[in-house]
């Protein structure tokens, strides 16, 4: 029996693709994109192109140019230097030169490589069983994310890791934890309350008061705020790992193995940890000084941060030769919700797993370590062949 | 702004389409269908055509016919007076012509139309928010859906209502109750669970011991089953309703306005009334004499009835004249789940509404009123002019 | 930090308690339970007391005793030779003596012993945080759940458990089939589905036509047709193993490892496969046949079955020597829906477990291996021990 | 059949309650509460009382008192003037005298009465169905929400609404839009989406991209771009409505009718507008400015928003008399989740009402209108009534 084309936004296409044709008529004729200063600092021209995740190509001086740091919801800018860049509205200058258009087609000078991406997915107007894109009665392939986990490591790649507070509540802290001081973990992205918790739990060895069999503690609902305040005291989350305040779990890996961690702040924030980002801007500044260097991105257990991260991560990654991948980007959640939701905000390429993430880390872990032993039992043998040469 | 091609599963594509050009070479130039005979009652020849519920049009004597019942999961059955069948297998007698064959595309006689229905729906490659098929954040056309059920009984059409027992648990009963005293209902078809929550509120004023205001009584559990009892001991619901056991809601306005009702069993059962088949198979029969007739399906807050529902339904009704339209068939859940597994099961037409089972019923009731309202401020100018010509 | 007092309805709480105190005013003053005979075959008499799943005490001749076969929305039933039994309506035969009372108090000669289970469990009135009885916020406390599991196989202890197909649809299926292989599973309850897509899975490599990697594959929407056929044709599962057409699987390890399986059928079953008992209430006695020497239930992402069985179990077992305990109740489900839904029909003792089936089951099997290798390390020692004394 | 006392946190006991007995002996004989200075600005003694949502009396010079502005997970603060307050940490200042304490009891001086509010909810001991707290399958008493939010209206009370874009997404923005005009929105609190797709709905009548049908547009995804940018030229939203920019929906009736409203920035914004409140410490201050003065809350749609209003909101209002009522506080969602995450983070008063917010918005106003209408038919007869006198 053969087996369907592989959909594009499936992790299996997580291989190259080529650049568009730009030799047929349709974009060989093609006018030069058309660039309008903007009218003051934060405000666009009104025509302004709106920018999409997705490989876009605008004519510049004859030749069919990618933007840097490309994202979507954002605007093409012309910088004085030549150089074109995807720009957030807030960060438009006045003056700055904007490029202007509706169309995507290359018909304004601005090509979007979709095709690549969103082409031929379900149009093969086939009766089938099973083809919605996200479910919980699909099969998770454990196997092959943690071989893409590895070999990202290994090409020293940059991951990025998006969570959610359920990941400390229950007892994935571990695995997490596991993952950072093992060099899965190119940058945390996160909130507040993946730290405070993760702090209460090295601290009073409880999540918002519950012990880690989930029974409700006397007194528990105020030990995330001792611990906030421990924090508080001693300035930063590196300083209380310094001092001996916090000794385990995801933050005590991220300060003592260096990997990099934003805390974005929101509403629901207590506290907040003095290392909180509290400026939304601010904060997705921060973030996109990762997303900028991503090349895979696993977003667990939360809605917000994971369409924040969506919403500034290409769908591509662009290697040093220029050649370019889709973005392995998977979405853990409970829900079908969350990840149709990050998918209905643009973010096209994610790849939904829908399970309960305490049980999608220790299942990751486990799959990485038993994929990390079967490469340990094949070396030898590769070595032994080398040395036979 | 142009709005994009509608999507063919939507409740805007009830619409008439076209059957396929046999005259293109492909079809022009396959081969008879083959028909093998069942080698024992309620056996297929291995090699049997399995049924998908789309349009099927079958080469028999050099003319394309398309078979009587269709549904999916089933075989086509050659009778000995040369009509063509659609037969669960079954029901398939030893000896009965079956059709064979793997491939939908006439080359092997057989050919499902399934672009009409499956398109070219997604693969236009174009970068968009809210693609998502079935999602809480769209809006839910009630307008639409009242001007479609008024459309199918003014033309004596057969709309299926298939619910679960949250339309009774809730206020939906009044409005349920409204809908098939006014003509709305072709048929009812339910499991023990709706008869008996609906004849607990007639008799008790409370659905499984709840109050209509959400509140436990005490000794509240018990009451189905003694509503349940009183049935029984009437020998029926007819029975019940003529002794005046039972004197409103949804079973009683069956009964007195003559609209058939299937209730079939489940292992779940309390009871049960007498009115239920308990037998599965002849469960299904029974549904699918409806299903035969139906025009339009309301599928309301039941995975199990909507999906048996749907597995037993042609995505498309076949009017007099010969001319095909798509089945409307909206499937209204609290989840996206459900609508998706409905859409994982081949029932790809259904239309879904993710709402409160209670609320979907209070507000569509209240559009079928306003719109009859205006329907009727309408007719006498109407009138007028008709008498003026 | 204190643990406050634990939950009846957790699972820590799987211990043994006590009888009612019958020298209590109250309970030594109650008059004698009142039997009424029945009015005819399968209906009660009016004011029949309804039973629950709790401990039940009837006051017959002097003495409280306890119905056998106990569960919820039943009858009790005064037998000729004096036995008490707690039996569905529709077995009740004309002329039975079936108590009557609408109080569990005890002041009509019924008791209910509703405190040892429901007893304090939230009216503490203190403060807290994650205070919800069911979230998939809540750690999974696998080991817990491994060492009940190995201690009712030890002990020889009885397991139902009802499975829906989201067990097979995934990898879940090699688990269960360790589990079954393993001596875990003293009976299986589920549908035809259940049957059907293992046995799919077995023939084809799919599940309703989609690969191990949830890929949909062509003409795979035939697949469970065509293993539905193979088995018809076999006349059943168990000839179907024995003729080599399943070779592996769930239906597999309980034919080779003689495991009782009773699979019901519904309304919206293909086929079915021969071995599924169509009729509802004839399934629902075959069910409880299995119900009655229940000593644990894992109830596995199914609404229909897990309520079902829900309804025939009672919360506690019976051991030999009269004394009580709850019985051990998992409910996994990836929404708080079906586990609470499920207590809302009365199965208060169900421990909700929310998440993936698939990934339950594998790390359920990854914590019952590892305890496993753990007792057999200790075991030698405690040999040695024992030898030495 | 009685009706069982109502739950203390269900819509019907909003009712006044008593302060607690302060003769009893154990509260006669507690201690005076010890205060202890904090050590740094923003910094709390280490044994610092948490605070909770329910009433709390503290014992300063020989009376126990209530401290002003309460809310939970915060410090109780003695001003210099004697004066106490609820401060959240990171306002409090070195120096400031900080309740500290463990326990609740009075045994500190301190007084939580949380029995009033959590009482013996659950503790009854019987055996019922449908006891769950959260559950769509409960029926929705909109005709007790209406009576509420009129009787608020009417005494002048401060209702709040909380509100997720699902809101804007489908068609209740006209309903939002009436009960904005009409007087039953004391102030809106929500993020920069809402009030986006409010606006890119009033200028291009899409959200998102998408119509009020449902269907994705062309160019759809960046629309809610263009509206930003309009906005954020024009410098405000009351300047784009003075300007005619936007001229009708949510915020327009805000800025026309004078409702205060409080837009919360996120790392999920768009833009944003100029408007936002993008510092969530600031952000924090602003939305309590409102929930102190709030009589009742509305909280619709969104997790984000409504989590961190119930933190900050007091569970009880305080009556000009010192009298002390249940502040009635509702909560629509789609699923039970974000319900019980609510209460899970200690908002206990919290109604839960799982629908369609779309639908929620529709009905209720229906009902308030319906209210409306019978009030005014009955007034003139009570108008003759009195002038008959």
């Amino acid at each position: 029996m053969l087996v369907t084309p592989r959909r594009p936004h499936d992790l299996y296409s997580v291989t190259a693709f080529s650049h568009p044709d730009f030799t047929r008529p349709q974009l060989a004729a093609a006018p030069e994109a058309r660039f309008v200063p903007a009218p003051a600092d934060g405000v666009l021209p009104e025509a302004f192109f709106s920018t999409t995740n997705l490989p876009t190509y605008v004519k510049v001086g004859d030749t069919w140019r990618m933007p840097r740091e490309p994202r979507m919801d954002s605007a093409l800018v012309l910088a004085k230097d030549g150089e074109l860049w995807v720009r957030e509205g807030r960060h438009v200058k006045k003056g700055d030169r904007v490029a202007v258009g509706a169309h995507e087609d290359g018909s304004e000078g601005i090509y979007v490589h979709a095709s690549a991406f969103l082409g031929d997915a379900h149009g093969d107007g086939e009766f089938k069983f099973m083809s919605s894109e996200v479910s919980r009665e699909k099969p998770i392939d454990y196997s092959l994310m943690a071989r893409l986990l590895i070999e990202e490591r290994d090409r020293g790649g940059y991951p990025l890791w998006v969570c959610g507070p359920a990941l400390v509540h229950s007892r994935a802290r571990n695995d997490m934890t596991w993952f950072i001081r093992n060099g899965f973990v190119g940058a945390l992205l996160a909130g507040n309350a993946v730290a405070v918790h993760d702090i209460e739990a090295s601290i009073f060895g409880t999540t918002l008061g519950m012990t880690g069999q989930g029974e409700a503690t006397q007194g528990g609902h105020g030990l995330h705020m001792r611990a906030i305040n421990k924090v508080r005291a001693a300035g930063s989350i590196a300083n209380a790992v310094r001092d001996g305040i916090i000794t385990d779990g995801i933050m005590h890996a991220c300060v003592t193995a260096n990997v990099p961690f934003v805390l974005t702040g929101s509403i629901r924030d207590d506290g907040p940890l003095p290392d909180v980002v509290t400026d939304a801007l601010e904060g997705q500044d921060r973030m996109r000084r990762h997303a900028i260097k991503a090349t895979m991105a696993i977003l667990i257990a939360t809605a917000l941060h994971a369409i924040a991260t969506g919403n500034m991560l290409p769908a591509f990654v662009t290697e040093s030769d220029g050649s370019l991948r889709e973005l392995a980007t998977i979405c853990v959640d409970s829900s079908e919700f969350v990840v149709s939701k990050l998918k209905d905000r643009g973010t096209h390429q994610a790849f939904g797993v829908v399970t309960n993430a305490q049980d999608f880390m220790h299942i990751l872990r486990l799959y990485v370590e038993r994929e990390l032993d079967q490469r340990k039992l094949a070396m030898p043998a590769a070595r032994d062949l080398a040395s036979a040469r």
